[in-house]
């Protein structure tokens, strides 16, 4: 198509031969030739199922996401899976769309106490403590990066929010470093978190929410992330902006229903899900590749990217 | 609303009057509080008005996009107004949609020599070398917020992609530094830049996108950006996406036609908008409020911000 802006996806549908292996293959092609043992499995019981109304046309809508591992968000998510196993959601809708912001789901009577749907037994109150965690393992990921053609990619050396910035587990992490340690999960696009009042307010995880546009990282540390979208997300991100303050949709009929959420491991028919290791060379060099944009269509490759700007592959795969 | 997550936009509506000023306001209330001689008028002949056919209900939508000043992207600019001037873009479409990265627009039948629409005559082909310029003006912004309560913002220093980000006249403005000056405007979500083929192709500025997605800054210096939307994004960005390579509708029943772009000047019935000026004290204490959230809300300010995470405040406002 004449004068269409060409990202590389266009370039490598399909994972390449060794015989046509270009000099400097584009991220999505690094990412087609990793190896088998590169992919790892996300467990069902670890994926939310979010089943929308169908569109007017009758086209279905399903958001997966996937939860945060230990040890990040346990409170949250545990509480996430007994409104799940409760099917609590269910019902319940999409209230509030924000342009370049979230989208936002759960009780549209929740702020009319006779009205609101009650909540299950037994959920926890989470502290803010929680916002974040210790891996005991995120390091500088320079000594990963240098590996790879004697290039050193930037974005290791941490941002504005954070000392430094590193995948792990296939999740973008931020940490302040050595002298105080503390981890937390990152405000990227497809992040989901919980929605919460005023602080010392927590949220319980039955209000939740997804970024659908720049990554909002001054919300890192200041409210739960507990996962991201995998697969669906344009469900979300092109519904029409609400009118109302925050994008809140102004009339019930712009609402649109949840017909359900559920553990992935309640899902009769769903496929199986795998992310490319963080921990994995092909990882290293997908990375390298989105902050030094060698490929056809580039002319200056940027010398670095943003933890936001290399999103995690995840694709669908054969049952683990 | 219970559970609901509150940024700050909704604490402040309206400007504060002094009785009421809160210890440390929010970068809204800051913007509401700015005095008129801050805000600087968009002239009507800087603005690019598309009006897209409207939505199945009957309701408008008008998309604005301000231009980018001298001397950045003048040759493009320049082509963009003989294509407005010449109704060029009538009837034709959006034709690509992709999540989180850009929405497009322009002649679907561009690819095809024997459909495509003719352009104007005169058109400037631009070199590459115009992907950079210089406004001998941008510095690093360390001195204008250091002023403000001793803090200092840590977005001056420049990030993965330039070794310093800025805002000048109203535009968030990268720089390589001292030793090769060159200065570029960045990819921020919403703004418009021009589609092309390979390298050393640049694009007439027939075919356009914006920014929908996190921004995309390793198009920086790679691509012509010649301005951003300034009200309406959300008639591109909520569009549904194309399930086509690259976002690409499949069929020409799912582009969103175009009934007209034209400069503002020929608008009759536009309103008049504002910038709030990059050079003010108040723009300096809104960025510092972006970098450091300590209104209620927040419980851990970051401490900093990305040039793309403080969007430049604009308004309607009176006829200049």
């Amino acid at each position: 198509m004449r004068n269409l802006l060409i990202p590389l996806a266009l370039l490598a549908a399909a994972p390449l031969g060794a015989e046509d292996k270009p000099e400097f293959p584009a991220p999505s092609q690094i990412v087609g030739a990793a190896p088998a043992a590169d992919w790892l499995g996300i467990a069902a019981s670890d994926l939310l199922v979010m089943d929308l109304a169908p569109e007017a046309n009758g086209k279905a809508r399903r958001v997966v996401i996937q939860l945060l591992p230990r040890p990040f968000s346990q409170g949250w998510i545990g509480n996430i899976r007994k409104l799940a196993t409760a099917h609590w959601w269910d019902g319940l809708a999409v209230t509030r769309v924000q342009d370049n912001y979230v989208a936002q789901w759960g009780d549209p009577d929740g702020e009319d106490a006779a009205k609101a749907r009650k909540l299950p037994e037994g959920l926890a109150v989470v502290p803010e403590s929680e916002y974040t965690a210790q891996t005991g393992e995120i390091v500088d990921f320079t000594n990963g990066m240098s590996e790879y053609q004697g290039e050193i990619v930037a974005w290791h050396k941490g941002d504005d929010y954070a000392d430094v910035t590193a995948f792990w587990k296939g999740w973008p992490i931020g940490s302040n470093g050595l002298n105080f340690p503390a981890e937390w999960p990152i405000h990227c696009y497809g992040m989901v978190g919980v929605g919460r009042n005023m602080s010392p307010d927590t949220g319980s995880g039955a209000e939740l929410y997804t970024v659908i546009g720049h990554a909002p990282r001054h919300l890192d540390r200041n409210i739960a992330l507990v996962g991201r979208v995998i697969e669906g997300i344009e469900h979300l991100s092109s519904l029409p902006r609400g009118a109302g303050p925050l994008g809140v949709y102004e009339s019930r009929g712009e609402q649109v229903p949840i017909r359900s959420i559920r553990l992935g491991s309640e899902v009769a028919d769903l496929p199986a899900y795998q992310y490319l290791s963080t921990e994995s060379q092909s990882f290293a060099k997908y990375a390298e590749a989105r902050a030094n944009r060698r490929d056809a269509f580039f002319i200056r490759p940027a010398g670095g990217a943003d933890v936001c700007n290399i999103p995690v592959p995840v694709r669908r795969g054969p049952a683990s």
